[in-house]
């Protein structure tokens, strides 16, 4: 017998910029013909996930009960977050599970007690109905909690080596890269022979790099931060870097060291070098203003990146390429590293939130809604 | 009989960073078989002329003295243009005159005695010799005046257009709108049946463009400008954005304007809307950083635009394509306005530095070497 219930965390912004953050009870329909019921067993907490559940509201001045949290978001962050005052929406974009009941579609029927993973929203439940086609099936021996973020850090890895070779850069830049989704890169593009400068911002996370074998690590730092870029850029070949910082200088700096690499051979153009210099925004580790010197020249062009439509872009045979071969790869080069396990209700105390919302590299946590 | 020598303007940068802008003599060579002598009469001075000229070198605080100018940059800049210390290079990219010698082929030849604009550099000079296959030989009824900038601007006017065509955009948006290229752009767009967007900085203006029946003009310096500015988005369908600005919060305000429209209908997309938001940067009337508060999303584009490549980009037909409509309209479309003539040394007194390098709207100067 399917529960008639099941327990989801939401999140809902009232027009007085009130954040409330909470564990419900919501029904559980039955699933139809097409739909499998997934009892969730671990879903990660992504920065992206952050993002939706508290945004910019400031949890630290927060109110905390059990199962809740509100926290006020100011003026300017409400307006920009107008569009959805009055909406309660579910959080949790990846998970993974059991099927423990189906309707009658064939393909639904099919999966029926197997292990399954998601990436369709409102993973942070102990249920969750979806469509029997958007659920990627697991390899026997890949536990929910190993197949638990099989979407969102691996394909945007991949969607990274993907969009560099699309648009004809030999090699990559990336920063905050001691997170998981830096050390996954890092493995992608050992095993593909693809040079990587690995930018960090402490020393301890450029000796984690080094240890794994990275051959270029740059420490934001080190005193010496401008020139080593310069050389590593000018050793890789690097045009092209993928920033999940956002704000502040870095992403400047670093196509500033892409300019100044590629001005090396000592000739001088008066309006900056021809050579291409491409940046992209991923995440918002860093929340305040993009800050761009633009010592770079007038050939250079920075985008946001946003995983969906980019995988849209890249089209439908590069995602059934990337799709294989994260499933092939789920304990090795797409593993993931939790700090800690966290039910729906702890995953909603000071401590934890204070703690997963800072971002920190090497503090991810996971969702555990059945523990 | 041709001189033996020619005056001319150049630019030098010392390695303890103080520029040296002077009027100088320099040897005429004979040209070469390909070749024509240029007898220089007139030639604008461009914002990307003042770039190479002066850079950010402290000219308010110059030495000046007849036919010379002495100014400083400070550590940061001098570590910019490090590759020009040492180099003396000859400004003024573009202008136009008389033909008064030629080498020996037949399409040098055909120029002697014509009136014809270049795009070569090195113009502010009584004489240049540059290659016949370099000249744009101007219509009998166009004097060197009205032909001295018909590349530059025009160019770049007609650069935004293609641009947005070759990008499947249908609107533009264009900041210091009131400039001889906005009021160029202004009129490119009224004669296609393209809407656009201009964003000016002072009532004035917005009053100068009303008056020559644009539909929509932005006043950044008014109160309601955030919203004028979605609203005028909204009304166009505006999806592009070229700014000349470039430092500044500006071209970011113009990139949350975009978004606020994509969402005007209500819906909330989480990670922004999917609506394309680009920007291009192809000025520096504002040299301090670019300050992008990234309201706008994952979905944007933003990257410099330094014709020449862009140029190249567009491709042959459409580069055609061009040309030919500038050398049909310089009269009408492609009229330049300009503040004062100056000759060469007139063009290095404090009192005209002062007033073109300040890069107000309005204040374009010609410089004519034969006056």
């Amino acid at each position: 017998m399917l529960p008639a219930t099941t327990r989801q965390i939401t999140t809902h912004l009232a027009a007085d910029g009130w954040l409330t953050a909470r564990v419900e009870d919501a029904p559980l329909p039955a699933p139809a013909a097409s739909q499998v019921v997934v009892q969730v067993e671990a879903a990660p907490i992504n920065p992206s996930d952050l993002g939706l559940l508290f945004g910019p509201a400031d949890v630290e001045a927060g109110e905390f009960t059990p199962g809740m949290v509100r926290a006020r978001m100011g003026d300017g962050a409400l307006r920009a977050f107008a569009a959805r005052v009055g909406m309660t929406l579910p959080v949790g974009n990846e998970g993974a599970g059991t099927v423990i009941a189906a309707g009658s579609d064939a393909a639904a029927q099919a999966l029926v007690g197997r292990r399954v993973a998601a990436f369709v929203g409102g993973m942070y439940a102990q249920h969750r109905v979806i469509e029997a086609a958007d659920c990627l099936l697991l390899p026997d021996d890949v536990s929910a909690r190993e197949g638990a973020a099989a979407f969102v850090n691996p394909l945007t890895a991949l969607a990274f080596v993907e969009t560099m070779h699309a648009e004809g850069h030999k090699a990559l830049i990336h920063t905050a890269a001691a997170s998981n989704l830096g050390q996954m890169l890092h493995r992608i593009c050992a095993e593909d022979g693809i040079p990587l400068v690995n930018v960090v911002r402490k020393p301890e996370q450029a000796e984690l790099l080094r240890g794994l074998g990275a051959a270029h690590v740059v420490d934001s730092s080190a005193p010496t931060f401008r020139d080593d870029l310069v050389s590593a850029i000018t050793a890789t070949g690097a045009t092209m870097a993928f920033d999940a910082v956002g704000g502040g200088t870095l992403l400047g700096q670093i196509m500033g060291a892409m300019e100044k690499a590629a001005n090396s051979g000592g000739s001088f153009a008066r309006y900056g070098s021809n050579s291409p210099k491409r940046g992209f925004i991923y995440g918002t580790l860093d929340p305040s203003p993009t800050v761009l010197n633009r010592n770079f020249g007038y050939v250079w062009d920075i985008s946001g990146f946003l995983l969906a439509p980019m995988m849209e872009k890249l089209g439908a045979v590069a995602r059934q390429r990337m799709h294989t071969r994260v499933a092939r790869s789920l304990k090795t080069t797409f593993a993931n590293h939790y700090k800690a396990d966290v039910t729906l209700e702890a995953m909603l105390t000071r401590e934890a939130v204070l703690d997963y919302n800072a971002r920190a590299t090497g503090a991810k946590y996971l969702v555990t809604p059945q523990g």
